[in-house]
């Protein structure tokens, strides 16, 4: 019994997961909560001094109002009711993937569960498109596992990858910032985070030196394991050249650290002289000293590049140089949950295979996928342009992936202000952004900053027009913030 | 640098993640994959003593041929491709649901992540469903967590309930036979697994004094915190009665345990008799003593039913006197990996609210599911009537869920064999089953059962004929067996 008479109850914040308390998810965190209570009082006839609140926090594409592709749609529906294969709606090509896809479900049945590493055709198609992508470099379908989005992926590798007790626990290397996914799943697995810092004077390069300092420090404490590199960005939009990943490869075979990869944005580059490589192509084009050994694994996404396929959740890892005896420990995990969901499945398989030049649905396919990249590389531009224009704030070019992380300078008054309230400065500065503007963003410290430095992280998703008033909005708003508390 | 002058793995067998090397998931283990190859092996011409490989070893209704419900396929095709929504093809109440599912979705797309606990209007229509099912007990949709299948949700519950180390380590009940989700889910999570033994002699029923017995042996080495009931049964087809409810209920309380129904085959019961009762009516049912206490988890799947939409991998769980500060814990880690599927919230929101008398499909809807149930209350009967007949067999009559586990007694010299081997005596039987006949069926145990007893799994899902035969020939071949280890 507690105190008051009350019955204790048996899962409480002090008998849970201790674990699971410490883990923070920012990106859905406070900011988002009091936006979602806004856009109630919004609906609720309260007024504010906005009209719409901007969730410009997430990476979602859809939810800012990008169309999904149709030939993705229509191959998806046409697997979920095969019915429509015999109506004259759909082109031949849609129809054509869709009964080969089918095809390869047990009962010609998206409704059946799938192998556990999913359909054995998509992987074959997901491994040719490595090839291609990486110039011919082999890939192998059963080095390829499909995912509920690549969040699955990357915490069944961080699982596999977590061990000891004290001294000896699994470190795990993380960029800061970082995207929360890698903190909270090291959190969650009782696993040690070392962090580097990107290096933000300089477009958030990383630094192979800041790689040892790490290093260094961490085993005393831990045993470094791993190092999760995150290309293109995420907060911190950069991409990273092909010199600097040379580094890091030469940097985990001296170290013997396992390499996870996060590739999501690949399709996601913008700026002029940047170009996406691929962890594993870099690691084959060094030669063999290297190939034949660095371990590692590399995850991709439906939900980030031209599809932006958020909420079907698919999403590929493809492991290299795993050893099998592991590999069969991690055929063994992903079977516990049965399989990935089928449509994300399909969607995956027709973005890794998608229509050909002389098939009916190329032209609008090519048509409707070149607009998205367009208009994204238009708005990575814009964003860029008018933060440098606002004094107090700096941001580095978004080189890629799709937010913008620039730096805030906040008054001393402000985040004295803040800390009598009990945020972060940065939080303190968004929440007040929200509730003036209506716009949602997410502050620097969910992603991790160097001490004493603040930032936000905002999507570029809005539509241009839209993203353009946003941007002047944000701007006005930081320059009275600042002004008040100055 | 290993012995062999090669580089040791940075992940290996040695230093890879113990807990996760412990688990196991018979229900895709060495039967089913030996199945696969030898579907292989069929397909490239091999002469076998069958023609086609029959997978009796998971619950998976379509892969063995049962047709999708139409009108969930409707839905679900005009939410993913809305274009459909201004065709002739579909029904006014299947167009009526996709829009107002649409327009609950990020920029009206299923391509946008939800809520991380789901779509709301879909947790609205759970929470309406559970108190149509209940007799008007209420239903918070707070309290309702849509999930990637009941796996991902049972995985995320088991998660939140595991702490401490050495003797105060979580103590996790489940019943023997069970469903290798909670042994595997408990290994990974390096918690204990505390069996109770459910009784063969009266059909698998749950025995308190059991309950007991288990708690106490336990707790001279764990802290028992979970007791996890799986009703109806899998693998063992039993339907609780309501009396053993309310014992269970009581010894939950008397024992402060949390409670975790797994009620996935709520929409299963076939025997005369039989009724499914959910742990929350009981518990209601039972007064505030009761009610306002007992902490208890009920976990339910698109997955099973009369829908079997296993491959879009949807489901909730519904939380009742779950402490708030260990809710908000829930909320923010659900929060990490950003929402479950939106196609199979979308199913799970149809099956939930489905089409009502006068509405233009509600006829064809009640057909089609009352075909599929009756269907498997016919192969529940004919599989508990055939194997009646075979010496050496016995089987419970199977109430509920879609599987048969009947008992088998395997000749002493047949165990001799299987031990020289290596092998468990019904995994020799499985295995030799499966090279000779093509039957897949599952080992008891991987289910776990009493020491010294046999058991095989098999699902009641092919099709009747099909069963018929399938029936005949395992009895065929265990006769076989026994007569050559005579
Ligand atoms: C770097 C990075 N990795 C992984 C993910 C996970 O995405 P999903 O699980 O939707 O594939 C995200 C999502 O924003 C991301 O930004
Ligand atoms: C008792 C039980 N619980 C949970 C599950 C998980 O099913 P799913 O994740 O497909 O919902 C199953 C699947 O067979 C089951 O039998």
């Amino acid at each position: 019994m507690a105190e008051n008479g009350l019955r204790e109850k048996v899962l409480s914040l002090d008998s849970m997961n201790p674990w699971i308390k410490r883990l923070e998810y920012a990106v859905r965190g406070p900011v988002l909560a009091r936006a979602v209570e806004l856009e109630e009082e919004l609906r609720q006839g309260v007024q504010k001094p906005f009209t719409e609140v901007i969730k410009a926090n997430i990476g979602d594409a859809h939810a800012m109002g990008q169309r999904p592709i149709t030939f993705l749609r229509q191959v998806s529906a046409l697997c979920l009711y095969p019915e429509l294969l015999s109506e004259p709606l759909f082109p031949d090509d849609a129809k054509q993937r869709a009964r080969r896809l089918l095809a390869a479900c047990g009962g010609q049945s998206v409704g059946a569960y799938t192998a556990s590493p999913g359909i054995e055709i998509i992987r074959q198609d997901v491994a040719r498109y490595i090839e291609r992508r990486d110039g011919g470099i082999p890939a192998n379908p059963d080095n390829i596992y499909l995912s509920t989005g690549a969040s699955d992926a990357v915490m069944t590798m961080l699982k596999l990858l977590v061990s000891g007790e004290g001294r000896s626990r699994t470190g795990v290397m993380i960029p800061i910032p970082q995207y929360p996914l890698y903190s909270a799943g090291i959190a969650e697995l009782n696993a040690v985070q070392v962090n580097y810092y990107l290096d933000e004077e300089h477009c958030w390069a990383l630094d192979v030196g800041e790689l040892r300092r790490a290093l260094r420090q961490a085993r005393g404490h831990c045993q470094p394991r791993v190092l999760c590199i995150i290309n293109p960005g995420n907060p911190t939009g950069q991409v990273q050249s092909r010199k600097c990943m040379e580094d890091v490869i030469q940097f985990a075979w001296e170290e013997q650290l396992f390499l996870m990869a996060d590739e999501v944005y690949q399709d996601n580059v913008y700026a002029e002289g940047s170009e996406f490589h691929s962890f594993k192509k870099v690691l084959f084009e060094m030669g063999p000293t290297y190939s034949s050994v660095v371990e590692l694994v590399s995850f991709h996404s439906i939900s980030k590049g031209f599809m932006g396929e958020c909420g079907l959740r698919g999403g590929y890892m493809e492991v290299v140089n795993l050893d099998p005896a592991v590999q069969q420990q991690l055929s063994k995990l992903v079977s516990v949950r049965l399989c990935p969901p089928v449509p994300g499945q399909v969607l995956l398989d027709v973005v890794m295979n998608p229509p050909k030049p002389g098939e009916p649905s190329y032209q609008s396919f090519i048509r409707e996928k070149q607009a998205v990249l367009s208009d994204l590389a238009r708005k990575a531009q814009l964003t860029q342009e008018i933060f440098s224009q606002v004094p107090g704030i700096r941001s580095n070019p978004v080189q890629g992936a799709m937010y913008s992380f620039p730096r805030i300078q906040i008054p001393a008054r402000a985040v004295q202000e803040a800390q009598a309230r009990g945020f972060a400065p940065d939080m303190f500065f968004c929440l007040q952004l929200l509730e003036e503007t209506g716009i949602c963003v997410v502050p620097g410290s969910g992603f991790g900053q160097r001490e004493g430095t603040y930032h936000f992280r905002m999507t570029i998703l809005p539509h241009v027009e839209k993203l353009r008033i946003v941007l002047k909005k944000l701007s006005q708003f930081y320059a009275k913030f600042t002004q008040e508390y100055s």
